[in-house]
């Protein structure tokens, strides 16, 4: 028979078993984590209509979405899940509790231009605290100690979670009479940190048309920086000037404070008034997180607050605030910069046993007695020599082996050998497990990440 | 602006934050045990090329696929977990080790007609161990007992894993001289439950073109019931006659007693001569499991043993084991039959903090206190009156509150109300977590499924 060359699409992460695991346990980080915090999980299809999922419009996102007929069905993959969340909510509004706060782990789907890094099905790991009709400022701070927290148990410490404003932002622009080009301003002093505030005040003067007294009140703004109580005093000086400026700044202090209040220290997180996230639906905090010693990546955690998360779909008001890990790229990034911890096991089992008779029925009563105890337990059947079992288990970094032989059966025991030292002894079952109990918890003890000096 | 109506797709279950809380603990059992078994996640894309999908080519697969073109790309959604697996084996064959065992918990795709009950979008939950050559036969024990434990952990009791085995029957007709026609036989006899004895012998004549002593024999043969070691007995009159079918007898007399070293009692499996799986990649022993008190659904867990996993991409020979939960389905069916425990916890949150103070600070440190002891608590930080407050905790069935007011604070106490008895308590936090744990530890006692006599 002729053979199909296997192959994955490129742009399509499929991982080995051991970079798999490791995933996995970020993923179970992020479960456990959102819970914690009161999050329930949501599993929303990964096809939609076509006509809901582009109920917005606009340029990109219709030209990158994965779309196909099906009978008479117009449909898509969804490429972010906030969409979904939008309609979700609109559709089971009178069924959900509010404030409504959901997690969701998924792969979304966009067609970009494949290149290194940037994949076309990928994880987002989204939270979002829904209301209906207000939301307190609260949980704008919260949404960010959260990813603190996340980050944390992942096993980082160098991260910034950039904070900003957008009424603050929008009450600036207002001053300066410059609202009607806010966007393009935002736009161009979100260079800054690539091209310099020389070239920035270049642009906004001939691209963005500002006076030189606009452009240098921007810069002046933009390059206010120090310490978050430092850069919110500096902010005083325009208080009293437009009132969405007021309430900006008042958002911006309240978050600033509770954020301590939630543990989250000063080196993790940042008052920085260049960021404002592109999309014109958030109308109030902002974020961006970075990783302080791969700032090239850009932010890999982002979100905001936005007053109408369904509005193409119900008139009900229902403001809220998310934050997003693109997880498949934040996890291929920290594989590239070899930052994904290799002394945690990946193995698929704590134990292989190996069964030395012939008759299987020790063994496998012994194998049911190790799972019992919660060790993870690959009873090795193949006929094979015992040089080859004892490779099979190191090339999965199974850290023991468990053997049964007619003499250990007999006498009520069996032999333990750690795989790492070739330690060996025989022993009681029920002391065998508690050897291997304690080194298994022994290997558990890292963090998925590992931070190079 | 004009509204969209908010739609899910037909055929995409789309579950309330309850269901999906029971759903994801049963998802949260088959990671668990098929960890405990020594297999590996896995994590294919759901996108493929179409081209490899189809590989094996087939009428209905190739009609219910979705199938679309993205670029110069022929690309469709995978409608199984087996033929992702079988290009993953055949791409990454010299990275694995073998046996490979893995799981993969995954949404595929049919385009079916929309019905109640048949989904669109689906999850299944495979496992499969794929083997380089050769595979003992104790794997073909150890698959079901899997099944067992999992189903056994859900809370069901009243199932049966159906065991038969291919070679056995391939044999049996070769020796009635009737190869060419197993296929159609097999789909006959399948029909015994629903037609009756009478009505089988009749198309076996008929439609078939039988004779009436292979009529006979076959009705013989497929009415041998009993225990497993009577019908294992009865089985031996044949033996002697066809090399296959003693191997299959052997093959089948050695699953049906390692099950037994396996733990799982007889009434949970049964030799079944009649079950034969349609697909003819099946070379083994094959499986079938239905719930004893609603066989109309059919099997909700089926697999067995093939010799080629992945012959339309590799020369090099793969045989495997493997058996896939229909999970969407079972999920389903559990929920219309009122299967699902109700008592089981299904609130977001542990406990809802109520801070009664206008400064949070206090509320904020008190739940990163709770947190960290693994109650997943909620800040109810909304202006509302008391008593929505305490509805939305009940509406959520949040089992517990906690008030925090500046009576509490200046005493170093807070005040816990169990929302199902009323009873409120002012503690020490300490002595409020661990009145939270007992409580919530509790809760958590009873299982997913809840089997009504």
């Amino acid at each position: 028979m002729e053979k199909l060359r296997p192959r994955t699409l490129s742009g399509f992460m499929e991982l080995l078993p051991a970079p798999q695991m490791q995933l996995e346990r970020m993923m179970e980080i992020l479960r456990e984590t959102y819970a914690l915090y009161g999050f329930t999980p949501l599993d929303t299809p990964a096809v939609e209509s076509a006509e809901i999922l582009l109920a917005k419009g606009g340029g990109e996102t219709e030209k990158q979405i994965y779309r196909f007929q099906k009978g008479d069905s117009d449909l898509a993959l969804r490429f972010d899940l906030t969409v979904p969340l939008a309609k979700y909510v609109a559709l089971h509004a009178g069924e959900l509790a509010f404030p409504f706060r959901r997690y969701q782990i998924g792969k979304v789907y966009r067609g970009e231009r494949a290149q290194r890094g940037r994949f076309r099905e990928f994880y987002q790991a989204d939270i979002d605290i829904i209301g209906d009709g207000k939301l307190d400022i609260l949980n704008e701070a919260e949404i960010p100690s959260i990813i603190y927290t996340i980050f944390r148990r992942f096993g980082l410490t160098r991260f910034v979670i950039r904070v900003n404003n957008r009424k603050l932002l929008n009450g600036f622009y207002a001053m300066l009479d410059l609202s009607d080009r806010s966007a393009d301003i935002m736009r161009t002093v979100d260079k800054l940190d690539k091209i310099g505030a020389d070239k920035v005040r270049t642009i906004l003067l001939e691209d963005n048309g500002l006076t030189e007294a606009q452009a240098d009140e921007i810069l002046q703004f933009i390059s206010i920086t120090g310490s978050n109580a430092e850069v919110l005093s500096r902010l005083v000086t325009w208080r009293g000037k437009n009132e969405l400026f007021d309430l900006g700044l008042e958002e911006l202090t309240a978050v600033t404070k509770h954020l301590s209040a939630f543990g989250v220290p000063e080196e993790n997180f940042a008052v920085d008034l260049t960021i404002a996230r592109g999309l014109d639906y958030y109308t109030g905090t902002v974020y961006e997180t970075t990783l302080l010693d791969h700032p090239e990546i850009g932010s890999v955690c982002s979100g905001g607050r936005y007053d109408n998360l369904a509005e193409y779909y119900t008139d009900r008001q229902l403001p809220g605030v998310g934050i997003s890990i693109g997880l498949t790229r934040l996890f291929y990034v920290l594989g590239e910069q070899q930052m994904l911890n290799p002394d945690l096991p990946t193995a698929p089992a704590d134990c292989l046993l190996l069964p030395m008779t012939e008759d299987f029925s020790a063994a496998v009563r012994l194998a049911t007695q190790l799972r019992g105890t919660g060790i993870r337990t690959q009873i090795y059947a193949e006929q094979k020599k015992f040089k080859a079992k004892l490779s099979y288990a190191d090339k999965l970094g199974i850290p023991y082996a468990v053997f049964l032989g007619e003499d250990e059966i007999a006498r009520g025991l069996c032999s333990v050998k750690d795989l790492r030292t070739g330690e060996q002894v025989s022993l009681p079952p029920a002391e065998a497990i508690a050897l291997m109990q304690k080194g298994v918890a022994a290997l558990q003890t890292g963090s998925v990440i590992r931070e190079t000096m």
